[in-house]
């Protein structure tokens, strides 16, 4: 493996940046006015195209192939320590004291993009997507709601990392609008039969992170909790927009269905766990003891800052809602993998797998990563930057997630994952 | 449109042949020893082979194209005025008084293969696949089971059809060995720290059917229920393989995730709905009524006979253990992508609905789509022809799923959805 080492880039931006030599996250990108995808690695307000760089063979085959393709997938079916050798390469060649591309004009006209310039797409062909329910605060929180404080957890929960299965065909890149949805909803509580069609009236936001599957598994084998972290080849922030009344309705007894299934907002970049590793940190004390196919001889997290920040329409003002972070997750990654194929399961590259919502305790609940929990089922209200309040969301509301990890002098992060609600059909 | 004509084709085959010239469903397979997956449609004991038929250009483009794919998601995509352009030119290209492809001995040797000559595929690339709990009779049996019979159907059961999302990454086509799944199973149900990491104990067959999308909708738009029959593409069997002890654990509070997501097996030969037509037949009434958007004017079913068979390992005997039929399903096809989409989740060419479990009501209990209703949580045995028994299925099992609807001299069958229990890893 050739060695990390973090340098300078010649290419120019602040400290704060979200995309400095250390990230290099991965994205599909087309040029304004181009219906052409191609892969491309963001540093600082530009991107490298990698079609471009892999056209000119800088990197080995079947790197340079890969990069030829609209989509990730092939690129994350190389395996970690093919993603290693990218990363070294990249991170030379952006290097600021090497020539080969600092120093050759054509080849940076050729192969530098602004962000500004360009649209973003979904990273991968997302084959299945699944969603955990990783965060004990979130779970506390819901279930107390449900079920009182004293049943707040089901029995399972500190037993296995829950999760769903989730609907891939809804999943958007940032910056896609979303359509409130329309759905059966249950009018006066106490009948079963006033369930009526409407526009959903209680819109959530929630605040989660994904791992897109880089490697995955044969259908009937399964991935050691040991093997986990490599098949992963990156997160993304991820809003998981919910219907909070239609998934009242029909939650019971198989989970939530069209009050999730109508739109997931990702972030465009992919960060690599290559870059977050400085960022490990210790993950949350696991009492009761998991069984053994749950523990890792390093158990660890990613200490990375998030927020979500509520925009109302015409953009009056702008309010950070929440302040969380992924560290706080009581199942991990690993956990999350191991769990998801230890009956077989198939994960395969491109295949995304979410957190759930990431709360956090703080007393003025500003940790908490949904308007559910943040207005205790809509008992309270928050209160915006523009004098403005809400209980939940409105037409015309603009969510913006955002996340980085704070290193010496430079910033890892994630870009921003946003979306606006379009008023219902 | 060409008009449909039923006729009788060169190609010779019993009446009791699943694929008479009135079926024509469509399939994905291979020759024995080559790589290459080929469009083919069935007939009789063989296959019109569709790469070469629509390589000598006998379809209008872009059905020719369509055709020189690998899977049938582009011409799914085509639409249902397409489907039955196709259908027509078929059922006149294999008239027995029809000289084009019956006089053409060279053409003939080209396009005819043996299907116990070829491996099949799964039909198509598989986006999405949901899955519906649409029998009355499975949905109480069940919930009785779990809650008691005065609180059997969930609340919302009537009001609308309660599906899940399912993985689609493990859905393989009949004739793969599935493996036994591992899972966490409480060992002891009135302590929630007995969970153990074991072999799944509890084993059980799901007789369903599933319909491929054809044409699909948007995101944020939705598929009325006068539209929605003509969205599909056709339908299939699917044994919905399901680990008992595994989904008790895990499924509250969001549905079950490991206890389905290690394989689904479905029959490789996709019927379409135009082959079902004659077939179609009055669907159950509803009561209470339901929403004006799960109402169809012209509310039907399809009249096709299932049954299971299961057969123990060294084939020592073959007992039929259900028979039961796709039109008792309370809820139809129309109302399951009505329901899907009302929301705004787009369905895309090649996903796949399943039906849920279709049981029926018999005093003999050989209408029960599954072991966890015919034994009654493993209360009772089925008992097999060679002498043995069954609470659920044991290694070595094979469970085959059959489907036909009966004609005036000729069946429309789906042919077999057969899968084998391999020992756990």
């Amino acid at each position: 493996m050739i060695p990390f080492r973090v340098n300078k880039s010649f290419v120019p931006y602040e400290s704060t940046s979200c995309f400095p030599i250390q990230n290099l996250p991965y994205g599909v990108f087309s040029k304004r006015g181009s219906d052409e995808k191609r892969i491309g690695v963001a540093i600082g307000s530009q991107i490298l195209d990698l079609s471009e760089i892999s056209r000119a063979g800088l990197f080995s085959e079947p790197i340079n192939r890969a990069f030829q393709k609209d989509t990730l997938n092939d690129f994350m079916a190389l395996g970690r320590p093919i993603w290693q050798e990218t990363r070294a390469a990249l991170i030379e060649l952006l290097s600021a004291d090497v020539p080969t591309l600092r120093d050759n004009r054509n080849m940076r006209d050729a192969a530098f993009v602004q962000q500004a310039d360009v649209n973003m797409h979904l990273p991968a062909s997302i084959g299945d997507y699944t969603d955990f329910y990783l965060s004990r605060e979130h779970a506390t929180n819901c279930g107390t709601m449900l079920r009182g404080a004293q049943n707040a957890l089901s029995p399972n929960w500190l037993s296995l990392p829950v999760a769903y299965h989730g609907r891939s065909s809804s999943i958007v890149v940032s910056g896609t609008p979303v359509r409130r949805p329309r759905g059966q909803v249950l009018t006066d509580v106490k009948d079963s039969r006033s369930a009526a069609l409407m526009p959903c009236n209680v819109l959530d936001f929630e605040l989660e992170m994904a791992a897109f599957v880089g490697t995955g598994n044969q259908l009937g084998e399964s991935i050691s909790i040991e093997e986990a972290e490599d098949s992963i080849f990156g997160l993304v922030l991820l809003n998981d927009w919910s219907a909070r009344d239609i998934q009242k309705w029909e939650m019971a007894p198989l989970g939530p269905f069209n009050s999730k299934n109508w739109a997931s907002s990702i972030s465009p970049w992919i960060v690599t766990l290559d870059a977050l590793r400085p960022f490990s940190c210790p993950a949350p004390d696991q009492d009761p003891p998991v069984l053994p196919y749950l523990q890792a001889g390093d158990r660890h997290s990613y200490d990375i800052h998030l927020d979500v920040e509520i925009v109302p329409p015409e953009f009056t003002g702008r309010t950070v809602v929440t302040q969380s972070n992924f560290k706080h997750l009581y199942w991990t990654l690993p956990q999350m993998v191991a769990h998801h194929t230890v009956g077989g399961c198939n994960l395969r590259p491109g295949d995304l797998v979410g957190t759930g919502t990431i709360s956090c305790n703080t007393e003025d609940g500003q940790g908490l990563g949904c308007l559910l929990e943040k207005t205790w089922n809509g008992s309270k209200s928050v209160e915006l930057s523009n004098g403005e309040e809400r209980k939940y969301l409105l037409d015309g509301d603009t969510v913006i997630l955002r996340g980085y990890c704070q290193g010496d002098g430079y910033r890892v992060g994630f870009g921003e994952c946003s979306g606006t609600v379009l008023p219902c059909l």
